[in-house]
């Protein structure tokens, strides 16, 4: 007998009675190990989430075969089957500041990220000797400020990206509005942390706003990028407290590592099929 | 057709494949409208829990009947239904600190509880103006400190609290230890508020014990009572930040908010049936 | 030698260099007793923030004088001398929803709050059995909807609160918006909670905003209310993590809980003078 | 006229009246520019602290014997005078986990420390490559098992750190104990992450203690090291929510993050003299 390997599968589609009895009883006939299993029906948008963790000896091909046909029975708007031996993949952008980067290469390189980092990509050079020393390749890709120049960088850097073929697309505080249509291309990979407390202190210098308003907490956002900016669907946020003594500077310090945890922590949810998009919302299996 | 009901059913046996499908299986035959559910496979105890929320147009006898059924065949170790039209009853003990029996008294007061309080008990008659207040019950119930006295006292206490069939007895900051053979006779449905964060400052005056030791975080930690005294399975904790300028008696003001806090959101889940035990631990699923 | 008296000394005033030598040698000149200081320079505003917790033997209109000498040296733009036998008033204001109302009468009850609540006012009339409950007078005072029946009533809410002569006027829940007027004449001791985390959410029903934004954390702002509405300067704030199935009502729900302790909190650093006004921002020395 | 230098001042001693006068005369009197300052009265342990960061024109001989007299004055148990030219100098001790190390190297090469990392020292060879990657020197010491291999690679240790003269030596995940006769010859400059909420767990496999024990908010705790195994002051502690589905192995995954977090917060405040001792516990001025 086989050994069994290891799945994830995640499933949307319009919610309805027996989903859930349909999906358990296929997986039993399967004789499928479920190992973790989650289940959300939304009232509101009246859709049904599911992921499960299986340990099954079909290979992938057949498994994500019979899927589809419970799937296509089901409507699913969204449906995947992952094998855990197939590695997911990553690409890194990034400009001038470094501790996303590091956060990202430093879990990547003792083996926790559990994804392959394939290539780091910047608008500045700045971080290149930080992707160099991790061994990684890094790529320097200026953004002129002009339409046109802008416009060829932007198309140099979808070919660049999508030769990657990347699970995910990482904004490491990267300092680029990204093009609507480059945002409708990677919907649902493209993934941005944002130095604020979201909807609060959207667009620049969001810990100057936070400090002119004098809140008592900070924070910091990891969302998908969508052509409306700072305004995709959150994946995962942190906060700390502050207090009236901590200059815009400081904030600026201190928030620093909450970012690179809250991206970390997002990055890590998507990449385990985690994260679903339900409208401007995120279902989130954690 | 009759009006669809609403029930909390929760389920705990020995894990093996296929009783996600029994159990969906069954409320789908049922005709059943799950609005909730959650399920967790325990891997070091081997154990399955569950927890459903359904309408359903069955009354309250003949689903009973058919879900002992499903138990049965699960080798189930507990289960239960509950009719949501059916009130949960609570007794809360008291000794000479406020501020939770207050917590408890607004929430029911308000309609927030979910639950009947039906009797204040005290050991000390401070709090009696407050449970009058508020138009309960209050019983004056000394607790002597000879061992005859105390033996008495709480053999009255049975009588007292068996009589109000409560879901939970709840020590809102009561000073006695309660005695073996009570904490067997109410077991699961014994809850206590320690005032510090298990498992660190066991036994009296954590406050004091947390000033000393010169921790930056205190907290306080809501479970189920047993013989050995504050090692029972944890419900729910929180915590707050402290500093080197706070002092002991300072400790005891900034607690009282999250002992009150986590008091009544660990009585709000176990009232709820989101409360499972699974040896020295709890599943809740809230 | 009579008995000291402790007090509470609190003043603002430009920043330059000496001004804690003269303070600290004015104090040392009195032979007081500091039992609690604090100092803030603000880099940005320029100004210096002081508040000292002393016993001292001097009878309060003579220490009172003193300190006006130093104040008038300092230039102070703010200073105050709070004797802590002379408790502090408070007004609170409401409407429908009770959590707030509960907190603050329950902490007053208990004696925890350090002032006295002299009198609730309803727009509303459910809550006048709570203010009963707790021995406390209730005004019911309409606010109707047209432009004439609003001007008459909240000229009757001026006479009212200033009747109590308050240190806090709290709007707890109270679901008004209060005309710029009164905003101006109650500056500084105008205390509102916000069910939301400000600057997000600003205005009506923001738990049902941040539901539709599918934010991961929500929050409650305690703030001074100026003209500008949800905009005055923040005193405190907390947060509390949500998830995907926490629907709006739940977050209703849970907000409740941080809400009057914010509130609570909020109003306890307000009424010990710990709160310094610096334009937008607040100085909290807690 | 020179260039003022920015200096830091700490002093610890015996509370009386006067001192906060006596010291704020002596800068006023060498036209010291504070930009920050903190104060704190130990009413338990009768102590004073202060911290000053101050400019001022003075090389650093003079300011130091002038606050020498200072001192002396008031029978300071301790005080300091740092240049903020001169780089505090710190030693990394590591094992085998590399998540602490990645952390303190990253903010080291991104020039975030405020100190020079002058070697990293590990029991194993694991990690020597990241240390070279970084660019910084690793010398492999291994440590038998048997007391008298034992004694040798600690004696190896003692010339190998005190040679590097560090302000502080960080236990970076070391797993091995420190003997006493070297927590004595560091004592203040020792500083270890625990991976529990102390006092918590202590000892080994915290996170499997927390596991067993049914926590459901996990921390870590950095700390000075004493004799007295996991006991020593505490510097901060941090902490996050698990529930029931986390499993030992998760702990110890999500577990890492705060590590590092905290361990580095407590450096930062080590480093910056932010950190004194009082007994068992620390004044913390962050």
């Amino acid at each position: 007998m086989p050994e069994p390997r290891r799945y994830v599968l995640t499933l949307s589609c319009p919610d309805r009675t027996g989903i859930v009895a349909r999906i358990s009883g296929f997986l039993a006939d399967l004789d499928a190990w479920i190992t973790e299993a989650a289940y959300h029906s939304d009232p509101v948008s009246g859709r049904f989430f599911t992921r499960q963790e299986i340990r099954c000896t079909l290979p992938t091909e057949e498994l994500t075969a019979a899927f589809a046909a419970v799937a296509d029975e089901l409507v699913a708007d969204a449906w995947r089957v992952t094998d855990d031996a197939d590695p997911k993949r990553v690409v890194v952008l990034v400009s001038r500041e470094g501790h996303c980067l590091y956060e990202l290469l430093s879990r990547w390189h003792a083996g926790d990220l559990g994804a392959e980092i394939t290539m780091v990509i910047g608008n500045h050079e700045d971080l290149a000797a930080v992707a160099t020393m991790f061994g990684l390749p890094f790529r320097h890709l200026p953004v002129p400020a002009d339409a046109h120049g802008r416009a060829a960088a932007f198309a140099e850097l979808v070919d660049l990206v999508d030769a990657q073929r990347p699970d995910a697309i990482v904004l490491a505080r990267f300092m680029q509005v990204i093009p609507p249509t480059l945002c409708e291309r990677w919907a649902g990979r493209l993934i941005n942390i944002h130095h604020g407390f979201l909807p609060s202190f959207r667009g620049a210098r969001p810990y100057h706003q936070a400090y002119d308003r004098g809140v008592k907490i900070i924070g910091a956002t990891c969302h998908y990028v969508t052509a409306e900016l700072d305004d995709g669907p959150i994946i995962d946020q942190d906060v700390i407290r502050i207090d009236h003594a901590d200059s815009a500077a400081e904030l600026v310090r201190k928030g620093r590592h909450i970012e690179k945890a809250v991206l970390a922590r997002g990055l890590d949810l998507h990449l385990a099929d985690r994260v679903f998009l339900d409208g401007r919302r995120t279902v989130v299996f954690d």
